[in-house]
């Protein structure tokens, strides 16, 4: 098997979420040697201003880093790109404006995939931060298709927040423990509430629900097999 | 906190030994916030052709794949770089010579911590590919420094390959299972026969022994510290 196809990923954005795409993408491609798998060219730049901070609180724009980074993994040879961070999909326009390398919009190949498997008029329960929530990223892609979102209370879209940022958060590596339970414990409310499935609609709660007993909607996961495929061939 | 170094890694030789590097480096990282966790640029290649079968069978050369994703990290801001793949140092010098940036020499960081931790005329056991046995890269780094090595049998060291490259093997992605069981014993007969620490030299058996209740020398994760000690400082 020859290809010489080369993804390259926007990474760091945040740092676990960048491994787990990785990870993904090993586990999603067919090998009979090492040498099957994808060359892959990653520039994991943990510094690119937060995405959140910049929609909710008008912090610094990511996106000149973000454009930066497009621009290394293209020198390097990519010729599909990937971003790990549902948040960043808020400046796609800009991002893709930058480049004539085709970036795969997570977001969109997510909302695809959700209308292929619940059909129209499902209710999707998403669990994001509130920049990937007030921008309505999820809302208008899942929207435009006829689904239609469930999102937590505000008071529990705080304690969400606190779960991914916070000093014992997700983001800080804690994967086990208070913050990924909180995680798991939003996503039943809203199956209670009416949702079919969970969507993790930011990277971090997504970790949170690897091996939960509940449907669950994985943006990365769905990246990673679309990103073989079109890497790869086949169905 | 503010640095501007980058890390290269030339990844993909295997794919998950870069995956555990990149993991290694962000838990030995402290950080307050994520933009505190080090930039890298990882040139993750599988393709490269496979060392031991170049050392021991007279392959092709994986050298000028290396000088590749060299100047790829290079090219993209790399100021140190790091090669998670002990049999590639076999190439050490060629790779060296190919750049001016710094690459940490793994097997030789590796050597350097043992020797200061366990000292003159330990005798370790070494699990590595035949390749870097054949090449006595750790022979020759911990020999240096006045330390010895124990290596398993000739059918020993038939099983270990097995367990690395087999179709159940390590760099096929099995991590749990006959494979790992395999090394983790063979560990435990080195042991027996008076090694003091048991040193995968091979990033795959590495991967075995995360979890053991013996003295594992782990080489990446010593590389990991040496490399974030040289980007932010500290002891």
């Amino acid at each position: 098997m020859v290809d010489e196809r080369i993804i390259g990923i926007i990474g760091g954005m945040g740092v676990d979420s960048t491994l787990d795409l990785m990870k993904k993408i090993l586990d999603a491609t067919a090998v009979e040697t090492e040498q099957d798998h994808i060359h892959l060219v990653v520039d994991f730049n943990p510094k690119i201003p937060d995405r959140t901070a910049c929609i909710v609180a008008g912090g610094p724009s990511p996106a000149p880093a973000i454009c930066r980074s497009i621009k290394t993994v293209t020198e390097a040879g990519a010729d599909l790109i990937l971003i790990p961070c549902n948040t960043a999909h808020f400046f796609f326009d800009e991002l893709q404006a930058s480049t004539t390398t085709q970036i795969l919009h997570m977001v969109r190949c997510c909302a695809e995939w959700t209308f292929e498997h619940y059909g129209k008029g499902a209710k999707i329960g998403l669990l994001a931060t509130t920049g990937t929530v007030k921008s309505r990223l999820y809302e208008n892609e899942l929207g435009d298709l006829g689904l239609e979102v469930l999102l937590p209370e505000p008071s529990e879209q705080e304690s969400l927040m606190e779960a991914i940022y916070g000093p014992a958060g997700i983001k800080m590596g804690c994967l086990d423990g208070p913050a990924a339970e909180t995680v798991v414990n939003l996503g039943r409310k809203l199956l209670n509430r009416g949702a079919c499935a969970i969507l993790p609609g930011c990277t971090e709660p997504g970790l949170a629900l690897n091996d939960v007993d509940f449907p669950v909607i994985n943006p990365v996961a769905i990246l990673a097999r679309k990103a073989v495929r079109e890497v790869k061939g086949g169905p």
